[in-house]
């Protein structure tokens, strides 16, 4: 399954996508009027039996609107804490940011995590203003995101896919200049619209990060990231027992696992962002999410 | 003002304490039976008209329950984003931070800002349950915490101090070995109940920070930490007024400005919390924030 934001006639819904992704239908037609108004209560409240009564109504059905006639949110409306970002967790993208960015870090080490705060989550097609008057440097990061489904604590690698909801795509927008003059990363990652997530959330059942699916990147359509799922250091489950190590995770949580090289900063002359540019964000089995970037007035 | 959140009877409600601090009166006394239910939502929705209320009504009043009466809990009940902790924000925390533990840092460089999660406040007396079979080297930080009134981005320093609540005394728990191990700060800081907060929230027409207000720390009765706010680097204003650009802040958000020296790591013989120890974090003009130690199960 699919899950989607959207806006229809200038009304906010949640939805899935038909199986052959052409259609949208919306979760209230499926589950009732009173249903969750949003991703985040949707994720708290979905029972195993309404995600059945969702599979079903897509076998049965194969219309709704079409997909041209709605524009696409970001899936989740924000996060409930900052995003669980998780840094170097794909070998040559280590490499390329060991050129003088950070201290070496070895396979073996524990994952690296940092806060990446959100008011507002971007998403499919909207158009990012990036903070050139604060900071040039801007790099793109493409990475497969999270969502948990429960709350949990303590869980072992074992029953860590158990906690999963789904998975989607998100650009780890990132100003270099403040991430790296500030020593922690919080700052430059979590300037205002540089989280950008969707085009969807592919539920757990339906989609499995050991596999192999490509991660890429294009910017102005160069191919710049071309990494793999199969390429991560620390894999989905090892990153949810090991966070949630003292830590409890809750519903709506989101984990990005971190991006595979061929960032701007990784180029001898480093590549950033500048106007105008298109991103297009592709992870195979989830979709496409595309952005502009202008600079903010 | 100081405003507080309370248990009586078993029921959970917000307050203020009266002018000589001993009595405790509800906010639904003064306001009505329908206000705000958490000290977030009281925070979004308090205006000007229902200060002057509280404000007249507490000098005009000398009664109600008695402070003895009441369990005193954390002032906020979660934060709506990780708390932005300020690093290294006292010079010599930052000398004793500097044997061996971080990249070295100028007084002239701009602010370190990492996430500290919490899905839950710990309160004035209340237990922390440690966290030492992940991590020993447990350490306490005395800060002086600022909340957030309203929303804002790329606020000017001169007009930041519009935009504070109020302040209360925040103990940033720090798990030593994962903090370090991680590279970012995150992990080592986040653990459950690593956050302490407390005892009430001074208005901000009653707290100068960049006066003289002692900040300190006892570890069973001996003063480890014994800091001023005046010896912060980067002021109250700039915080706000840094953090900001490019970030919208909210209503109810948290910043820790930072903690004095005399932390256990920064001993030559690193002086770890270990279990039944007693933490007294003092910071004049605010109150005391008493909490022991234990082992989790």
């Amino acid at each position: 399954m699919r899950f989607i934001r959207y806006t229809n006639h200038n009304e906010i819904h949640l939805g899935v996508l038909s199986q052959d992704e052409t259609y949208v239908i919306s979760l209230q037609e499926i589950l009732g009027k009173n249903y969750a108004n949003t991703m985040q209560t949707f994720i708290e409240q979905a029972k195993d039996g309404d995600m059945k009564k969702i599979q079903d109504y897509l076998e049965s059905h194969c219309s709704g609107v079409c997909i041209e006639d709605v524009q696409l949110l970001a899936p989740m409306e924000r996060s409930i804490h900052d995003v669980i970002a998780v840094g170097l967790n794909y070998q040559e993208h280590i490499d390329e940011a060991d050129r003088g960015f950070t201290r070496h870090v070895e396979k073996k080490d524990p994952p690296i995590y940092f806060g990446k705060r959100t008011t507002y989550i971007t998403g499919p097609s909207e158009t990012v203003y990036a903070c050139f008057d604060l900071d040039e440097k801007v790099d793109y990061e493409v990475e497969l995101a999270v969502i948990i489904k429960k709350r949990g604590k303590d869980i072992p690698v074992e029953e860590a896919m158990d906690y999963v909801f789904g998975y989607s795509i998100l650009n780890d927008l990132s100003s270099r200049g403040l991430q790296r003059g500030r020593i922690q990363w919080n700052k430059g990652k979590s300037l205002d619209g540089y989280t950008i997530m969707g085009p969807c959330i592919v539920s757990a059942d339906a989609f499995d990060p050991n596999a192999s699916h490509a991660v890429q990147c294009y910017i102005n359509q160069e191919l710049r990231q071309n990494g793999n799922t199969t390429q991560m250091i620390h894999k989905v489950a090892e990153l949810i027992s090991d966070y949630s190590q003292g830590i409890t995770l809750e519903a709506g949580d989101i984990i990005s696992t971190g991006t595979p090289s061929g960032v701007g900063m990784g180029f001898e002359v480093p590549k950033w962002l500048t106007e105008h540019d298109e991103m297009k964000c592709v992870i195979e089995g989830i979709g496409v999410l595309e952005n502009k970037i202008q600079k903010r007035k």
